[in-house]
């Protein structure tokens, strides 16, 4: 079994780094998680990361020499042609201009690549979760912050500076609420997690009887959880926060449909759990505002990997390098 | 010269149908025009087309041998893989489900290529004008209809539907004036030729002396021209409603930014000769409200193909699909 070849796949979150053995089918045979604060400068990081790979390997019986890559998403801006870390969030110092993909490689003796964690997830659920089979899909990520990854023509498309995907900030209003960019009307200012738990409180105060209570049996922690659970319980002013939600969300999404006509539209992200919430008017929302042919032949559907998906996504990312230098 | 190969290209309009004999660099050696109302009809059309292309042909001195296929843009719904038209706009008839390519290759002879007429030019403007050079190109047209075609990873992009690229109909705001297509926001709604009139007029009962004066000049018979005239001759109200048309523009165009980041952006249609009074804004806007490292990497530029941009695409379109073919 030495030579069976695998593909390691990283998540390297602001809390947590999430290193996995992802297989050609994309399946992960195993799963190690070391923590962001120990692993917080990039040499720290990529020792870490070697014994993580060092120790897989031994549970799984695989050898150092199968190994075809290693595939990073963080999140940040990233040079992915050339493995530098312009910035990263939510990691101490941000790494800036780290040649982030060289440094690994000198450490794993193997090819590494770097990319922004929303597209290695995009990737992902294209190759293998909810976008499996299409060659032009579309993913957005439902949460504090709202992005997008693209693909087109079965490639991840990064636009000339590596920031294609940005739904998040497109903005659907000429004015609406101010964003965490500080610009009016981006989607993130109506869909993000600050924005509905700005609209929640706003329902606790004006009516939402049942959401003001599972509030208050919290302590007065409003989580978007507790919206989803009030409106599960029949809570009108709760049930109507999801119903904008998905109506805000259908508005940029159908400028979506008009720009890209996709086949594919994969929502994912924590705040996606509330689909069954939401999905109604976002689907009439979308039948609405775009046109019916390239409406009607996207299907926009709920992201697959779950937790898994920067892992996953991590490995296709190694396969799309190696492709490329192949051509 | 007998073997030299050469090209045609067809802008199929609804009142002439421009025939132009391209090269090898995106030159123009020849043209004919037969008019729409004359050849109404499929058969009609490829018959008049077949005419016109052994004169051409006579007049340059070129042989039918040499003709490496005709590609025509025509405005409507086509589906460009099957050379089929769904539909045209502002054509007799319409054409429903006709196998154009087809028809024309039939009776002319030679490969045909049939996409819709803003692909076409988006396509020529890539090539050979104003999105030269490039990998990522957006082209927009500015006119009674806003439509646009995007250039990805060197290739015309069409998504799933053939529709792709309908910036004309992307929302920039959650009400906003009502389009033709029925629904509010869409920018064409904001600078489309009605949306210009209509401000225009309004501006004219409220303040813009120039440009009432010039409208009863030409006997209340207002264009987008007179609002240009005007606001270079100080109308302040006509200069503002340029400066608007630039901002509403811009906010469109940011979105595009936001998710494709791309290189350029060509700007191309009757209203783009309007250019220097809606720049300033334009730019501002998309410098506001687009991230500043993709801003700053996208050039937004005017089309320079002119009214040959259709023809000159048309052969384009030819290449493409014999690329496609050769793959």
């Amino acid at each position: 079994m030495g030579q069976r070849k695998w593909t390691v796949g990283v998540d390297f979150g602001g809390t947590n780094i999430k290193v996995g053995v992802v297989d050609g089918q994309g399946k992960v045979a195993g799963e190690a998680v070391l923590s962001t604060r120990d692993h917080a400068t990039p040499s720290a990081f990529a020792e870490g990361l070697d014994e993580a790979i060092d120790q897989l390997a031994d549970r799984l019986g695989l050898t150092r020499e199968g190994l075809c890559g290693a595939g990073i998403g963080a999140p940040g801006l990233i040079d992915v042609r050339r493995g530098l870390v312009y910035r990263l969030v939510n990691v101490p110092g941000g790494w800036p201009n780290v040649p982030l993909a060289r440094l690994l490689e000198q450490r794993l003796r193997c090819p590494c690549a770097v990319d922004n964690d929303v597209n290695v997830v995009a990737l992902g659920e294209w190759r293998f979760g909810a976008g499996r089979g299409t060659l032009n899909s579309v993913y957005i990520t439902l949460g504090t912050g709202v992005g997008g990854g693209l693909v087109i023509n079965g490639q991840l498309f990064r636009g000339i500076t590596g920031s294609a995907g940005e739904i998040g900030h497109m903005a659907i209003s000429l004015d609406g609420p101010r964003c965490a960019c500080g610009r009016r009307g981006c989607l993130e200012a109506f869909v993000g997690t600050a924005a509905l738990l700005r609209n929640a409180r706003h329902a606790g105060q004006s009516g939402g009887r049942i959401l003001a209570r599972l509030t208050r049996q919290h302590r007065g922690r409003l989580t978007p959880e507790l919206i989803s659970q009030a409106a599960q319980a029949g809570d009108q002013a709760a049930i109507r926060i999801w119903q904008e939600f998905g109506r805000d969300l259908g508005l940029a999404l159908a400028n979506v449909v008009h720009l890209l006509s996709p086949e594919r539209i994969v929502i994912g992200g924590g705040i996606s759990r509330a689909w069954p919430l939401f999905a109604p008017s976002l689907m009439t929302t979308i039948r609405q505002e775009a046109f019916e042919v390239p409406a009607n032949a996207c299907h926009i559907v709920r992201a697959k990997l779950g937790d898994r998906a920067g892992i996953i996504g991590g490995a296709v990312l190694v396969w799309e390098q190696q492709r490329r230098i192949d051509d």
